[in-house]
C-alpha cells in the first residue's frame, strides 16, 4: 500500500489556507504548507493597520495556530525560490521539497507596470510592514508639520496622494479623513489635523470601477464631502522622492505616495508551464490544474479562470477560498477514484471550478459603505453596518474578532481610534 | 503683567507625562513636551509584547491623545541632541526650544558596561521594536528549527540567553516557558518546542536581588520547574554573533541573546551641570533640581535622590511618576511665591521629594508572582492576581486596559496568546 499523496501547499493566504484546511486531518495526505510569513493575513482589514485602527495582530492569526489540530498537516516558514515541474520538486534557499501535487497560492505583488523604480517612492499596501509603513509616514508628517514653521514644507508634509482608485484606494482616503477630522481633532496646537490633504488619483472616469455606476458616483460624493480630492481621468507618469507628477501636467508634493494602482501575480508562477495573461496570471483548467498538468494546481490571485459570467473571476478573498477548497475536493475525489479503473483519466472526471458570486462592497468612512450582490444594490449606513458584519464574520480565530469588535465599538463611541503609535524607523520620511 | 511661565519637559516617560498632566490647564505655564516617540510606553509590560502575548498599540498610548485636553501643553516629535544651560534653550537638528524651567525627563537605556560592540549581537528591552525584535527572533528560531535536519543548528536556534537576572530578566525567562510549553504545544511537526532552551545568567548570588532571599529563592525555584535553566555567580565576558562566553568557562551558542542586565541615564544628561553617580545620573538637590540651578529640574532613571531609607530610590515607573509630579507641584508653588517676597529665594523653600514606596513584584509565570511591600510578602497565585490587578490599574486609558483585559482573560482560558505574528525583517538572524 502507498503511502499518503505529498500535497505541497506554498502560500498561506486564502486559497492555500482553505486548501489546508479542507484536507485537514485525512490521513490519505501529507500536506505542507510553506509561506514566507509566520501568519495568514486578513488583507481586507489590512488598510484599517494603515489609518491606525487596529494593531497588526489584530488582523493576522499565525498559521501553526490554525493548523495546530491538522495532524497530517506541516508548516513552514521558508521562502520557495524555485519549482522544477519535472522532478515535482520545489526549493528553497536551504531545502527541497518534493510532491506529488502540487497548489501554488502565493499571491499578487503591487504593479508599478514596469516602473519598477518608482517601489522606493511609494508604499503598497500588501503587507503588515507597508501598512506600517503607510501609518509611520501620514502621523510622522503630521507630526513633522506641527514642528515645521515653513508653510510649503507643511503643505507638503500634509498632502498624501494614493495612486488607484479601487476599493483600497477608496478606503484608506475616506479612513484618512476619518482620522484627522474626528480622532485628530483635538490633538495638535500649531496645525490643524483636518488640513491632510488627501488626494485619489484615478487612471478611469470613475472610482470603485468594479461597481454599478451610480454607486461609483455616490462613493465620489461622499468622499468629496469628507474633504477628499478625486482627479479622476489622471495619470501618474512620474514619480520622484517626495512628489508625483499627473499626466494632466502637474506635480504634487506629497510625503506620503500609497500605490494602490495594480498588481501582478507572484514571480513563481514563472516557473509552471502553460500560458498566462496580460497581468501574468495562469490560465488553469476549469479544475484549477495547469493544462496538461493534472498535478500542479494553482489559486487565488494568480488564476485567471472565467468566472459565471464569462468575466475573470475576480482577485478577491472569496473567490480565492472557493478555489483553495475546490482543489481539496478535486484531490480527494482522484484518491477516492485512484483504486478504480478512472485512475489514469483522473483530469478527464474533475468537477469544473464555479464560482459562487456573493457580492462587492467597500466602506468610505463612519456610517457609509457602498454595497452589490447581483441586482441588489445598498449604500449609507446599512451598508456599512453590512460591511462591518461581514467582515467580523470572516476574519479568521474568535479571539481576533473579539478584538476587533472591541476596537470598532470604542472607535465608534468615542472617535478615538487605538492604534496611533509610531514604530519602526523610516529613512525615508524626508 | 509677564507671560506664562515657560516650562520645557523632555521626555514623555512616566516622569514628564505626569509632569505635564499635572500642569495641564494652570495657565501660568506654557508647557511644552518633547519625545523622540508618539507615544507613552507603559514599559512594564513591555515583556509581553516580546513573548507575544499583547500587540504593541496595547501598551502604548499617543501622548497628543493623552494631553488632548490639555490647552496649555504642546506636544512635539522631536529629537533634542543638545541644552544649553547658560542661554535656557534646548536644540534639535532643525529647532531650538527656549525654556524658562527645564524637565530632564529622558529614561535610561541598555548599558554593555563599556562593551558598546555587544550591543550588535543582542537585544535590550526597552522600546516597541526591541520587544518586536526579541519576538522576531525567537518565533523565527523555532521556524528555521523545525525545518533544519541538523541537530546542532537546532539546538542553537532553540536556544534564548537572557543576561541579566533581575525582574525583566525572570518576566522574559518565565514568559517564554508558558509560550513554548502551553501556547505553542500543539504547533509543530518536527520539534518539541517545549524543547527551547532558556538560560538566564546572573552574575549575583541570586536573581531578583531587590527582594527578600526567600522570595529569590522560591522565584528560582519556580522558574527551574518551568524548564530554565539559571546560571548564578556567572558573568557574560564576551559576546559574538550568536554566542556568548561565560566567565565560567564556556561559550553558549543561542540565536537569541536579550541584554536585561543594566541601564545607564541618557546622554542628554551630560548637558547639565552638577555631580553624578557612577550609572551616569544626576545627584539632584531634594526639591528634584540641580544643586545651584532651581530652572533645572531632573526625574526618573536620570536621578540618583535617597529615598527614606537612605537608599537610591529605585528605578521604576512609580518613583518616576511621583517625582514628575513632585516638580510639577515645586513649580506651582514657585509661581504662587513669584509674587511675594520670598521670589528670589524660592529654592529654599521648596518642598523636599519624599518617596512613596509601594512595593515591588515580578511575575514568574501563569498563577505565579512575587511581591512585597514594607513588611508584607506574598508569592504564588495570589501575588499573581495581584500582579494582573495592579497592572491594569495603571496601565494608561481605559481602551488599552480592556484590550489588556481581553487578551489576557482569553490566553489564560485557552493557553493561545494573540500575538504570535512576526513582522519586520532582521538580517541578524543567522
Amino acid at each position: 500500500m502507498p503511502g499518503p499523496r505529498k500535497v505541497l501547499i506554498i502560500g498561506g493566504g486564502f486559497a492555500g489556507l482553505a486548501c489546508a484546511q479542507k484536507l485537514a486531518n485525512d490521513s490519505r495526505f501529507a500536506v505542507t504548507l510553506i509561506d514566507r510569513r509566520n501568519h495568514h493575513l486578513f488583507q481586507p482589514l489590512l488598510y484599517q493597520v494603515a489609518t491606525a485602527s487596529l494593531a497588526a495582530p489584530d488582523i493576522a492569526r499565525s498559521l501553526r495556530g490554525v493548523l495546530a489540530s491538522a495532524a497530517n498537516v506541516t508548516v513552514l516558514l521558508d521562502d520557495i525560490t524555485t519549482i522544477d515541474c519535472d522532478t515535482h520538486t520545489a526549493r528553497s534557499a536551504d531545502n527541497t521539497y518534493p510532491f506529488d501535487s502540487l497548489v501554488l497560492a502565493t499571491g499578487a505583488h503591487t504593479s508599478f507596470f514596469g516602473k519598477d523604480e518608482w517601489a522606493s517612492h511609494t508604499v503598497g499596501l500588501k503587507s503588515l510592514e507597508d501598512a506600517q509603513t503607510i501609518r509611520r509616514r501620514v502621523l510622522t508628517g503630521l507630526e513633522r508639520a506641527e514642528c515645521s514653521a515653513d508653510p510649503d514644507e507643511r503643505r507638503r508634509l500634509m498632502t498624501v496622494v494614493i495612486v488607484g482608485g479601487g476599493p483600497t484606494g477608496v478606503e484608506l482616503a475616506g479612513a484618512f479623513s476619518d482620522l484627522v477630522r474626528r480622532a485628530l481633532k483635538a490633538d495638535f496646537r500649531r496645525i490643524n489635523p483636518a488640513d491632510l490633504r488627501i488626494l485619489l488619483v484615478q487612471s478611469g472616469d470613475r472610482i470603485l470601477k468594479p461597481f454599478q455606476p451610480d454607486l461609483s458616483d455616490y462613493a465620489r460624493q461622499r468622499l468629496e464631502d469628507l474633504g477628499v480630492e478625486i482627479c479622476l481621468e489622471a495619470r501618474v507618469d512620474e514619480v520622484e522622492s517626495g512628489r508625483v507628477h499627473l499626466d494632466t501636467g502637474r506635480w504634487i508634493e506629497a510625503a506620503t505616495i500609497i500605490w494602490a494602482a495594480g498588481v501582478q501575480a507572484s514571480d513563481l508562477t514563472a516557473c509552471l508551464p502553460g500560458e498566462r495573461d496580460r497581468g501574468g496570471r495562469l490560465l488553469v483548467s476549469p479544475a484549477l490544474s495547469i493544462p496538461g498538468h493534472p498535478d500542479l494546481f494553482a489559486a487565488g490571485d494568480i488564476v485567471s479562470v472565467p468566472g459565471p459570467d464569462g468575466e475573470p473571476v475576480p482577485g478577491l478573498a472569496p473567490a480565492a477560498s472557493q478555489m483553495g477548497r475546490h482543489i481539496a475536493a478535486v484531490l480527494r475525489e482522484d484518491q477516492r477514484l485512484a483504486t478504480t479503473r478512472y485512475a489514469r483519466r483522473k483530469s478527464e472526471f474533475r468537477a469544473a471550478f464555479r464560482y459562487r458570486d456573493k457580492g462587492i462592497m467597500a466602506i468610505i468612512g463612519k456610517n457609509c459603505a457602498v454595497a452589490q450582490a447581483g441586482r441588489l444594490k445598498m449604500r449609507g449606513i446599512l451598508a456599512w453596518a453590512a460591511w462591518l458584519f461581514i467582515h467580523l464574520l470572516f476574519l479568521i480565530g474568535f479571539r481576533n474578532k473579539l478584538a476587533v469588535l472591541l476596537q470598532w465599538g470604542w472607535a465608534y463611541l468615542v472617535d478615538k481610534p487605538g492604534a496611533r503609535v509610531i514604530t519602526g524607523h523610516d529613512d525615508k520620511v524626508a
